[in-house]
C-alpha cells in the first residue's frame, strides 16, 4: 500500500484530537515527504484494549469514553448537524484519495469471507462446514451486498475506519483511540459496529480463557454491560450534541423545518434507529471476517485448545449471522444482548 | 452561482454522450476560461418535451429512449457493476466541487417547501391551506429528511441532477437529454424520480388543457403508459447490462460471491426494489416543490383559470404526499399508476 496513508492517518488524528482531545493523542509534527508522524507517547500502564479483554481486566470508564469519542468525532463531521454541504463535500473529496485502504476493507471484510479465497483461513477442520455454510448462505450474501454498498457509497461522516479493540489503548482511567489510517467519509455505523462487534468477539472468546481460578462469568457480564452502555451513552451524547447545536447550519435537519419538540424527537429517533441497524450489520460483518477471513483476532487465537477455540468461534459466528440477517428486528441494544 | 458549473455540464455531457450517443448531443469544444461549450445544434422540429406534453403530443419512443439513456449512463458510472472503487472515488471527488449547484437543489427541493420561505409561492389563495398542510405534515417532513440525506450522502452514480421534462428535447423519432449542469455523484433514484415525477405533473395538468376538441383522456392514458414503460424498460435494460458485464470488476456484486442464478436474481431484485422506492420518493419531492416552492412548471402555469389550475395542482400534491409517505408499500409501477 501507498505510504500516503500516513497523511490520512495524521490528518484524521488531528481532526479527531480537536474534537475529542481527551481520547485521541496529539500530533506534534507531521512530515509528508518522510511519512513521519511525531505524536504523544501513550505511556504505560496503557495497553492495547484487546490484551486487557483477553486478560479479563475491567475498564469501568470504557463505555463512557468510547461513546464520547464516537459522538464527538462524528457529530461534528457529519451533515446531520454542523458541517455545511460545502465543507462536507470538500472533506469527502479530500478523503476519496485514501482509496487503496478502502479497497482493502472492501475485499477482506465484505468479499473474501463470502467466496473461496486463498487468503481465507479458519480453525480447520472444526469450522470447515461453518465456513462453507457462509459461502452458501444466500440471505447473508444479500445482506452483505447492501452493507458493502453502504460502505462504498454513504459519505455520512469522517469515520475512523478500523475501530476494533486493538485501535484503542487503555488504563482504568484513560482511553486513547489510535491508528486512524483507514479514515474516510463513510457510514458511521461502520465504526460503532467495529467496536461493538469486537467486544462481542471478546465475549464469545471468554469461555476459552476460563481456568480453575476464574470462571469469567462476571467478566462476560461486564463485557455485555459495556456493549449496552456504549450504544446507550452514544445515543444520549450524539442526540444531546444535536440538540445543543440546533441553531447551527444543520443542512439536513434545519431548525425551521423540524420546528417542534415532537417532530424533533421523531426525526432523531428515526435517524438513530437507522444508525443502530447499520451498526448491527457492520458489527456482524466485522465478526464474521475475523473467524473465516484473512485476519484473525488474538481473543480466539490465544485459545490453544482447538476444539475449545472452534466452539467459541462457532457460537460467535452463529450469533453474527443471525445479527446480520435480523438486524432490522432489533429495537434496543438490550434485545441484542439477550440473543448473545 | 459560479461559472465553473459549465465545466461540470461539459464534462457530464461528454461522459453521457460516450455512454448513450444517440440520446446526448456531442460536445465539439469546451473552453474553460471562457465557459464556452460548442455542441451539436439540436435542430427543428426538436422541441422541449414539456411543451409537447402541454400540447398533447404523443412520443411513441420516449420511454424506450429515456430508459436507455438512464440505464446506459448510470450502470457504467456506478459501483454496482463496472467501475472499480478507485475510478469511482476519483470521479466522486471531482464532482464534489460542483457543490454550489447541489446546495441549490438541497434548498429548493428538500427544504424551502417544508418551511416558511420568501421564495415559496403557490396558486393563492386557493392552495393556501394546502401549502400550510405541507409545512405541518410531520410524517412528510420525516420522509423528506431521509431523502435529503440520501441526496447529500449517497454517491451511487454520476447522475444528471436535473432530469425534468425541460431537460429533454424531442421529436417523434429522437430524444436528446441536455443541460446536465447539476451533474454529481448522487442517488440514481433522483434522476429517475425527476423524470417520472415531471410526467406525473404533466398528467395532472391535462384536465386544465381540455377544450371542446380534445378531452385529453387518451393522452392521459398515454402519459401513464409512458411512466409504466419508462420504469419497466429501465429495469430490463439496467439488469440486462448488469448480466452482460458479470465478468467485469463489479466491486459490490462480484461474480464469485453472487455465483448462482437464483442468488443473482435475488440480489438484483433487492437492488432494484430499493432503487424503485428511492425513485418514488424523489419523484414525490420533485412534484411537491414545483407546486409550493420557488420554481413552477409551465404544465400548470399555462392554465389561466386559477380555480381549474389549483384543482389540478391539489390533486398532484395529494398524490405526491401519499407517494412519498407510502412509497415502500408499492411493489410495481402499475400499483403507483392505479393510485394516480
Amino acid at each position: 500500500m501507498t505510504k500516503e496513508r500516513s497523511y490520512f492517518e495524521a490528518t484524521a488524528l488531528k481532526r479527531q484530537h480537536d474534537l475529542s482531545p481527551e481520547h485521541v493523542p496529539e500530533v506534534y509534527h507531521f512530515d509528508r515527504t518522510m511519512s513521519l508522524i511525531g505524536m504523544r507517547y501513550i505511556e504505560p500502564p496503557h495497553i492495547i484494549l484487546r490484551k486487557g479483554l483477553i486478560a479479563g481486566v475491567e475498564y469501568p470508564l470504557l463505555a463512557e469514553h468510547m461513546s464520547e469519542f464516537m459522538a464527538n468525532t462524528t457529530v461534528f463531521n457529519t451533515l446531520s448537524s454542523l458541517a455545511t454541504t460545502t465543507q462536507h463535500k470538500s472533506a469527502v473529496a479530500e478523503f476519496c484519495a485514501n482509496v487503496e485502504i478502502c479497497r482493502l476493507t472492501e475485499q477482506v471484510v465484505f468479499s473474501d469471507p463470502y467466496k473461496i479465497s486463498e487468503f481465507n483461513r479458519w480453525t480447520s477442520p472444526f469450522l470447515d462446514t461453518d465456513a462453507e455454510a457462509i459461502r452458501n448462505d444466500k440471505i447473508l450474501k444479500l445482506e452483505v451486498a447492501e452493507l458493502k454498498s453502504k460502505f462504498c457509497e454513504k459519505t455520512q461522516a469522517l469515520i475512523h475506519g478500523d475501530l476494533h479493540t486493538s485501535s484503542v489503548m487503555v488504563t482504568k482511567d484513560s482511553t486513547q483511540v489510535i491508528d486512524p489510517e483507514f479514515a474516510f467519509y463513510g457510514p458511521m455505523g461502520f465504526d460503532i459496529g467495529a467496536f461493538i462487534g469486537n467486544l462481542f468477539l471478546a465475549y464469545f472468546a471468554q469461555d476459552g480463557h476460563v481456568d480453575h481460578e476464574n470462571d469469567r462469568k462476571a467478566y462476560k457480564a461486564w463485557i455485555l454491560d459495556t456493549i449496552v452502555n456504549t450504544w446507550n451513552l452514544f445515543y444520549k451524547k450524539f442526540t444531546s450534541l444535536w440538540d445543543t447545536h440546533k441553531e447551527g447550519p444543520g443542512e439536513a435537519y434545519i431548525h425551521e423545518i423540524y420546528n417542534d419538540l415532537e417532530l424533533r424527537e421523531l426525526v432523531k429517533q428515526k435517524y438513530m434507529m437507522d444508525l443502530f441497524h447499520d451498526s448491527l450489520g457492520f458489527a456482524a460483518a466485522k465478526m464474521i471476517r475475523r473467524i473465516v477471513g484473512v485476519a484473525h483476532v488474538e481473543d480466539f487465537e490465544s485459545i490453544s485448545d482447538l476444539v475449545k477455540r472452534s466452539d467459541c468461534e462457532r457460537r460467535a459466528l452463529d450469533f453474527a449471522k443471525n445479527l446480520m440477517k435480523k438486524r432490522r428486528n432489533f429495537n434496543t441494544i438490550i434485545d441484542v444482548i439477550s440473543v448473545a
